[in-house]
């Protein structure tokens, strides 16, 4: 089969690779029909990842169809056009049993689990991939849900639902700021109405992000490069400040500004994959009475977010900007590393 | 009137003073009958607080007796025994509504509300105190509770439970960790059975005090100057660390210590007050579904814990180490402020 | 003044009465701008509350202008423009203090407190209205909210959502069915979506509220006098049936429909009045992890609702449907009592 | 192997029958080392459960040792010393993601799953059973705690706080009140310390198992043949009711009894098996804010009420009031049927 294969630090090709095949009961072999590039792998080819080592093929998120499965795999069958989470799970564990699948104490090899694909194990940027723990790692496509709608419930949508919407606790009537327009924040803003929130408050330094923004969820719209950015953002509350801030972008200086806009009691629920420590206000903050949380998305609310879309309450095939073929792969590449330029926000890869 | 008046930094004295009188419609004037100490009135002290005042009557923990009530106080009359919470609140702004008092949105004359006795107006240590917004700051004293379980009611208990225990979320069969046996740790310690934990390690630097702990509900003890701390608390746990880490100290050094040995999934509460920023290891810490809490008590279950102490669930009056009468005032804070030496949890001190 | 006099069963009249004057320094007088009748009012007529004695002013809805406020009254000046919630609460009992304002323990004259206007004390259907506890009865309007939006938050949006959605536990991605598509089911439909509900079933025996039920919130419509309504709301879920059952009517049919559709797991939420006792079938249902709630609204969530309409995020003003002016009224009652014929949902009343 | 097989209503006897084998990779065979007898289980001799034929070993309690494993058993091995949970779930439905096993969606040969030993399937009560699903139904017992320990986690501890304590909303400070003190009651009252309850109130006809139950959590006890019980309730209470009512009888007059002693926003929690309709007050109740629930256990807090009997702090073992070996299981159930005259709690057949 063709599969999209990292070779080290900035280099990656369209390359002939062996099938994949069964190798435990619990496995399945999906066939990919569409996939998609995230930030993440952006990182991994910068060699940000180290866990990740030459040969491995990239990608964890697509949607296919079951060519095989293994023996125990009771969930599933031969035919079934299935999306494939970012995170795989035993279901048995101590950390299934809660829900954090992230966590799951399961072994897969000699590698762990939770996230795998494209990262400890090969991974969906290929023509097939080989899907362990397939009971706790794939759900089936319902009627009338285009690919490109289920592909984002690969990761994207679950990480912006979970890691920001309910770690940050957002409730009804609440006014919730989002950090960072790129996709995961987008996906924080399209969901934040299923709470309830009056305002969803879009932060971003890029003029033409913010005006994506709106289509999105987002009821206005703040460059966080203007001087009077946090009095315009306190101007739209009661002064006080937001009851949540999500942010979805992963450096110091954001993660900073959401615990200035913050109000008493609130919330502060980081998205963004940060690299270096950041400096926590304590003693400003020991007495406000805000959260703070993180985290890895889980994909337990896969199967509650699909039954939206399958409804059309959550308009997923929104994120889908650019469309190519397997073979312009690289194209497809680019053109999301150059999201500023091209605008792009989920560049989708079908067969 | 005798009041224990602040002079500027490390002056104090046990004064002449005017007695009080009612200000305004709300207001209450308590004979206090027993009052203590808190470390806050040593940072006071210590000139940390700049918003305390020379002439300042200091403390906000007291019980005592009604001798004057203002004409909308609908709650209380002349004779009750009373506990005065140590945060004042108006019971119909937006954040008492929610329950969070300490953010209460009232004014009391010039200054704001929440914590305000011994701190933006005159305190309980003193034979009067006058008592804003009494129908929304003390609490009547049930038969059977002395005066030294009582006491502990305005401050330590509610912010160790609130704090501590329900901001980190402690449920059945958790494992928690309280880093710092002071006067504050250990109200963490007595309360974390109320939501059943399974083990409660204590840690500390001073063996004594982790000798209190265990009768205060500690179930084990690590000194935390032991260079294998954090392998012993994993030992007490199934190698993932504490479900809840409780800092009760309030440097970086112990904040840090919680964030690493909480496990995924679990809870970091700060209770410690802090006097600088702490570097958070969030390039760490973003994939670990913790969430970390702070904030300063609002005493709304203080009418709760009261119940737990009127039906001998809770033994407060343990934390009284050590009485005096009024006119050892001045020996009383020796006592507190020298606690390594004299082991004094909380002195209490008399009419 | 001239009010809606109450006199005796199936007797009113638009009289001539005494002005209301300030009797508790927590009082304020509203003079009423819109007033509206609810389905209660229609039930006093009929003799079915005997509570309610001869020569009551009967409404406990409306918005109006404050002209006089009583010594204790904190939060209000003459001249707010105020929405008048049907309930009064003290904000400082037990009760108040967890939000459960309805079972407000504090006493008004002879009578209780919670529910009174139109019932032991006079109501707003009247030119001016008497406000006990003024502080924890009204809210300000805000700008750009109109009176007939504004008047919806007095019972019937609270009702449906209080009672309906939040005891409910309506979740993201639930199926909600509403048994009832009066007034308050249509409250509880326009709501759901504060929680992200996937679907909301509208059932009710008459096709022109089915019909207008599609317009506040319901995806979809079963008439329940179909042999087959079982059937067809079982096929709008995966089988199991709904994730929460709101009954909306109060009669032991429509709470028996709800406990046969609602999935094990699920909620039922009885917003009903009920006068009758129902079967409960605890020979089958013991094994069904169903919960089942009842009560009567507290309008905690008021202020969060009123965020809601000033940002267009619920249409309140929809169920606006007629209008009157005050010496229209008894015309008025005749055409929300033949709602059947004329299709009213709320008649509104203005100055 | 021997077994305990019923032969229609009223007759059972120990008999000869054939060692149970592997039927599905995911099986295991326990040999059973220590087991009991539940209620139910007269219930079904006495003809109650159509469900069971003849021919069915009965039981769904026991504690044992693995003996053989299926190829697809991950967690366990041959040598493990396992409880049995009486409900059996395949952790990949959606009901087993919502911790909700006991209305697992999986099917087990022909018959459905969740509650199947000594139901659908064959029992516990023998020296051998076949446990599928093992993932999901087995627990590893901890060393230091004993069989007759262990054994009381199969059923009788999970359900009492599962279904009382916890569908009941226990919170620190309430005042639970039990109805029926039986050995489920029991294990409510055992366990509602968990969520820190201030007074637990036994109440049951039977003196002696009043006095029991103050050894088992109790603070309180009231006979409820007592012409005044309920003025004896309220006035351990502030006059308005329990916060929690738990009926764990399972007949109309007690589950009547609980919504009568609950106040104003309080939980009834039934957790008895019920043969008939109640009549529910609603005419009476739906302005009380009362929520009501009922289920049968998941088994999904078995892993932590284990951790807590581990370390202690529930002692289990208390409800083993009667010991046999296997060969006296007649008589062990003629103890534990004549429990009035006998004391029994739970009787105790090892191997």
């Amino acid at each position: 089969m063709k599969a999209l294969v990292y070779h080290g630090p900035g280099r990656k090709s369209w390359d002939d690779v062996p099938d994949p095949s069964i190798q435990q009961p619990t496995d399945v072999i999906v066939r990919i029909d569409t996939t998609t590039i995230c930030g993440t792998d952006l990182h991994i080819l910068k060699g940000d990842v180290p866990a990740v080592t030459e040969g491995r093929i990239l990608g964890h998120e697509g949607v296919g169809t079951i060519v095989e499965t293994g023996s125990a795999v009771s969930s599933f069958e031969v035919g079934d056009r299935v999306i494939i989470s970012c995170i795989s799970a035993c279901g048995s564990c101590s950390y299934c049993h809660q829900g954090l699948y992230a966590h799951c104490l399961a072994e897969e090899g000699a590698s762990g689990i939770g996230w795998i694909f494209g990262h400890l194990i090969d991974g969906t940027q290929a023509e097939l991939v080989r899907v362990p723990f397939a009971d706790g790692t794939l759900h089936k496509v319902p009627e009338g849900v285009s690919d490109d709608a289920a592909v984002m419930l690969s990761d994207i949508l679950p990480t912006g639902f979970e890691i920001g919407v309910r770690y940050g606790q957002v409730k009804p009537g609440d006014v919730v700021a989002v950090v960072g327009a790129g996709p995961v924040g987008l996906a924080s803003m399209m969901t934040a109405g299923l709470y309830g929130a009056s305002r969803v408050i879009a932060l971003d330094l890029d003029p033409n992000r913010l005006d994506q923004a709106l289509g999105f969820g987002a009821t206005d719209a703040v460059n966080s490069g203007d001087a009077d950015w946090l009095e315009q953002v306190m101007a739209m509350t009661d002064g006080y400040g937001v009851d949540v801030a999500i942010e979805a972008v992963g450096i110091p200086d954001t993660f900073t500004a959401c615990t200035k806009m913050v109000r008493p009691g609130g919330h502060v629920a980081n998205v963004g994959v940060h690299g270096a420590p950041v400096e926590l206000a304590l003693q400003d903050l020991w007495i406000s009475d805000v959260a703070i949380s993180m985290g890895l998305v889980s994909t337990s609310t896969t199967p509650m977010l699909l039954k939206l879309v399958a409804q059309h309450k959550l308009e997923a095939e929104k994120f889908a900007t650019h469309h190519f073929s397997m073979d312009q792969f690289l194209e497809a590449y680019e053109t999301f590393a150059a999201a500023a330029d091209t605008k792009a926000l989920k560049v989708v890869i079908r067969r």
